[in-house]
Formats: C-alpha cells, sequence, structure tokens
C-alpha cells in the first residue's frame, strides 16, 4: 500500500468522468449539475467484521457498499444521481483488493443508474471500511416512513430471511419498486428493511404516530435459504424471516385497496403480509392463535449481534 | 453502547429538522430543496490514530470532521449547504464522549453555515472514525485546481506548518475567502492545502499540465507554533510550513497582477508566495540561493507518516 494519492488518483482513472460531472475526482470536491426536484442523500458504511468477513470477495463487498445506499434511497421513491465513496484500508491491506473492491462499486453503480463523482482512500490501524453517500432525487412525492394509517395493508417487494448466507452481499436494491409505490396515493410509508421485518416494521410504526400491526405467519414470504437452514422447522423458518437482518426489501402501508395491477410489483408482493392497528404492539397470527411479539427488536444491542457473523 | 437505534435517535434529536429539509435524520434518506445552481460534494473522514489521538476532547474532532470538509468546498469557491454524519464506534466507546462529538460537528456545521441533515452510527471493532459528506453550491464557476498558468503568482490564505500543535483541530475552513476567490476572473486555480504545500502545490502544477514552481522563502508565511517547535532554527520552521499537513488553507495561482482591495483577504494574503514556471519542478529562492526540491511529497508514503502523530 504505497501511496494514498497513488490510491486516489486510481479512483479517478478507474471511475472516470462523465456528462453533468463538471468535477469529478481528484479535486477537492466533485461538482454536478443540480436539479429543479428534491434531492434525497444519504450515506452508511460497510464495516469488515460487522458487514462482510476478512476473506469476502470484495467485489461484491463494493456492491453491497453502493447497494445498501441505493435501497434507502429506494425506500424514499428515490432515483440514484451521484456517489462518493471514501475507503479506510488497514495499512497491511492488499493493493491487488482494491480492483476488484472497485469493480463491484462501480457495477453496482451503473445497475443502478448512479455514477461515482467523489471518492477518497486513507489508511489506518482497523478494519477496512467502505462508505457510500448516495444523491438522487424525487421525481414527486418522498415516500417516507411516517405516514402508516391503522386499516392500511403491508407488504413486503420480496422475501426475507436467511440473508447471510449470501443475499446481504447480492441483493438489488428495489430502486423500480420504490418509485413507481411513491407515485401510488393509496401508498402511506415505507421502510428499507436493513434490521428485519420487526424490527422496521415496528420503526415504520413509531414514526407513524405510534401504531400496531398484526402480521399473518402464512403470507410472510420467506427465503430460500431461511428454509433451508430451518431444515423444515417452519416456526424457525419463520422467526428467522422476522427478524434476521440485511433483507433490504421495502416495507410499505397502503389503504386497503389493491394497487393497480401494472407497474414492477410481483404478484406476491400485492398480497399483504398484515395489517396496521390503532394501538401500538406486534401481534402474529399463526394457524388461527393471535400471539403478542412483546418488545421485539428493542432489545437488540450490539452484544446480541455479536454472534449474527454477518451483521 | 447499549443500541444503533437509540444512537440514531439522539442524533436526530439533537440535530433536529430545519427549514428546506422536507425530511431529516430518521428515515431512509434525507430530503432537501434543490438548487438552481451548480452543486459542489465531497467526502472525507477522521480516523483516530491517523487524524486524531485517543484521548482526543471528541468536540473538537467533531469540529474538525465537519470543518475538513468545509475546507474542500471553500477550495472550490462553494457555499456548503449540507451534511451526512456517519459515525463507526468502537464497541467500547464510552456514551458519554456522543455528546460532545455532536457538539462539535453542530457547532462547526453552523459556523460554516450548513446544516447537518443525515446521520447514522454504526459498531464496530476497530477505531472511531466519523465520516461526513458535505454537499454545497457554487454561485458562479467552480474553482478547480487546474486551471494555474506560467507567470501566475502563487498566494495563501494563511500561515503554515505546526498545524498538529493544534491546529488541525481548531482551523476554520476559509469559505468566504474561497468564494471571493471564485468570483476573481484573474485567479486560476485552488487547493486545499492538506498534505503540506508542496505536496498539494505540485498536485496543483500536475493537474494544470504539468507546471513548474518558485517558492519565496522569506515571503512563505510560518505559524508560530512552527517557529515555537523549531526554536530560532529558521530553516527548520521553513520545513515545517513546506512540508507539515493540516493546515487547510487555501493556495491559489492568480494572474500576475494584484486583486481588488474588497474583500475578505488579509493584506499578507496579497503578497505572493512565489510563481509558477513553465517546466515542471519545484525550486526554493532561499537568501538569493535558488535550490531545487527535489522529488518532495511523492515519497510520503504511509510509513513516512508513521511518525507523524497528529496525521
Amino acid at each position: 500500500l504505497a501511496d494514498e494519492r497513488a490510491w486516489t488518483d486510481g479512483l479517478r482513472r478507474f471511475f472516470g468522468t462523465e456528462p453533468d460531472v463538471a468535477v469529478g475526482i481528484g479535486d477537492d470536491a466533485a461538482v454536478v449539475a443540480a436539479r429543479g426536484a428534491q434531492q434525497v442523500v444519504c450515506c452508511d458504511p460497510v464495516v469488515q467484521g460487522v458487514h462482510f468477513t476478512a476473506n469476502e470477495d470484495l467485489s461484491l463487498v463494493g456492491q453491497k457498499a453502493v447497494n445498501r445506499n441505493l435501497s434507502d434511497l429506494a425506500a424514499m421513491g428515490a432515483d440514484a444521481d451521484w456517489l462518493l465513496v471514501s475507503i479506510v484500508a488497514p495499512r497491511s491491506f492488499d493493493e491487488r483488493r482494491l480492483r476488484p473492491l472497485l469493480l463491484g462499486l462501480r457495477r453496482a453503480s451503473r445497475r443502478g443508474g448512479a455514477r461515482v463523482v467523489g471518492g477518497d482512500v486513507a489508511v489506518a490501524d482497523g478494519p477496512l471500511v467502505v462508505t457510500v453517500t448516495a444523491i438522487g432525487h424525487c421525481q414527486g412525492r418522498a415516500l417516507t416512513r411516517s405516514g402508516a394509517r391503522a386499516g392500511d395493508t403491508l407488504h413486503v417487494t420480496g422475501p426475507l430471511g436467511g440473508s447471510r448466507a449470501g443475499h446481504h452481499l447480492r441483493f438489488r436494491p428495489a430502486l423500480a419498486e420504490g418509485r413507481w409505490l411513491a407515485r401510488q396515493r393509496s401508498v402511506h410509508a415505507a421502510i428499507d428493511v436493513s434490521d428485519g421485518l420487526l424490527l422496521d416494521l415496528e420503526t415504520m410504526l413509531r414514526a407513524s404516530g405510534g401504531l400496531g400491526a398484526e402480521l399473518d405467519a402464512a403470507s410472510v414470504p420467506i427465503r430460500a435459504a431461511a428454509r433451508s437452514r430451518a431444515r423444515g422447522d417452519r416456526r424457525r423458518a419463520l422467526r428467522a424471516a422476522l427478524t434476521d437482518g440485511e433483507d433490504h426489501v421495502l416495507l410499505w402501508s397502503q389503504r386497503d385497496r389493491a394497487l393497480p395491477a401494472t407497474g414492477p410489483l410481483s404478484a406476491r408482493a400485492r398480497r399483504p403480509i398484515g395489517r396496521v392497528l390503532a394501538e401500538p404492539g406486534l401481534w402474529l397470527v399463526d394457524r388461527g392463535r393471535r400471539t403478542r411479539l412483546a418488545g421485539v427488536g428493542f432489545q437488540h444491542g450490539f452484544a446480541a449481534r455479536d454472534d449474527r457473523p454477518a451483521r
């Protein structure tokens, strides 16, 4: 690892410059053409030992670093425009691992319709940290997590649970779905499911003024990896779907009425997984039994997360 | 350190929301009113063990994390609008240290005319990393590092050297100066001096097509801390001014003609510290002797930086 400057030069050559970008990587800051719409911005890191393991393929790590942020934009109903990349590399970092990391960052950027306009490498004693900032815009309204109403139905864009088996590195952000949902007036709130369905559902309900919800166990879509990991134990697979993290699907709340049949949603996503209640509390209806899910999520401290390898 | 969510809630309460900001901290992303001008964006981390020591007052660290980025915007002639803050905290991080960090972030934001609209806390095994993304805009042109011309005079906004004695935590970004310089047509290029005058000068000259420069030793302003550290050794003080990092003053190149006497520049900053040459190479003129500064800067790898405590 010879020189931070040589690395930053490498970033510039790698990501290049493109139309709309007056000044790209390599100056004190990037200059981009501003849009006449509302801008949507977010910034999330991926950290070795937390979001990926030491020997992970760094092209997948780069992809994840971008897609985590694009998934946040998707949940706002935004399009992605520009990305900034900040890499803090350990002193011992093998230079040959930089290229796959950049390839992954670029691949995910392009797929998401975004361009990397800024980048910086620093070196420190510590784990590899890749922080991506995403800047996008909303054509119309921004879809927040705070508009859910009692009586709404709840939906997700894809299956849940078992993400750490590989999905957490390979997921595609639901940008088309988010954009489309934001245009439907009957959609009231949406959130990126990153910390587990129950935790993010609770966040949405709390942001919407302290509502509750009831989930229908049979309707919650379970990822194949969670099923196979549960080896036929139905309740274990369900628990994974409700609490595992890094699904990066969208959870949304809509008026109890079907959405137009056009658009990017799967038939599965159109079917509710539950409904919003006026009183706080989460309930699960499973084979006719209704049980309260008590205080789930809020106890998830870091200690509890220590035994989840890919979190 | 109880819960990342509680911390992020803490960020939201701390930074609040403000006009122009449709959605602030606490949703998947922030939504801000877009401007009709060119946008200028940058993202730089501060890392414990590299940019500050383990026992540093975290209010100063927060201030530095913001001001490093504002100094980059200043060098483009931009105004700061919005900031995003990403904190990666070690597991052992003492919760009571979060508040001073946030206070420092907010204080520097306000002084710089910017507002924190997004924030996130993650926990990992490693040093404290505070990454700030700054989003600003240019009223007119963006001032890049690539426009210097042979025959230009070189200038800096303030004294250089000895930053690690305290300046690196306390500097104020030269936003007013950068904005004003960008409006002067005779100013051709500018750069934030963060890696040492010679290194950043060389970067500017290289970005301007491979030019050279001659510095006048007697005209280079030396920070009092560098003088006092050199204990009367004039050459040692000068070396500090030329090579120490984290000055965060602006270096600029202008047509050889005085700038208008109005504006925020000090009389000192109006006097040239050297001039741009058509041929590559850096020269120092000191008491009538002209010596070549050979390959300075480009050898500064990380190994060389290890013995600089505050870098």
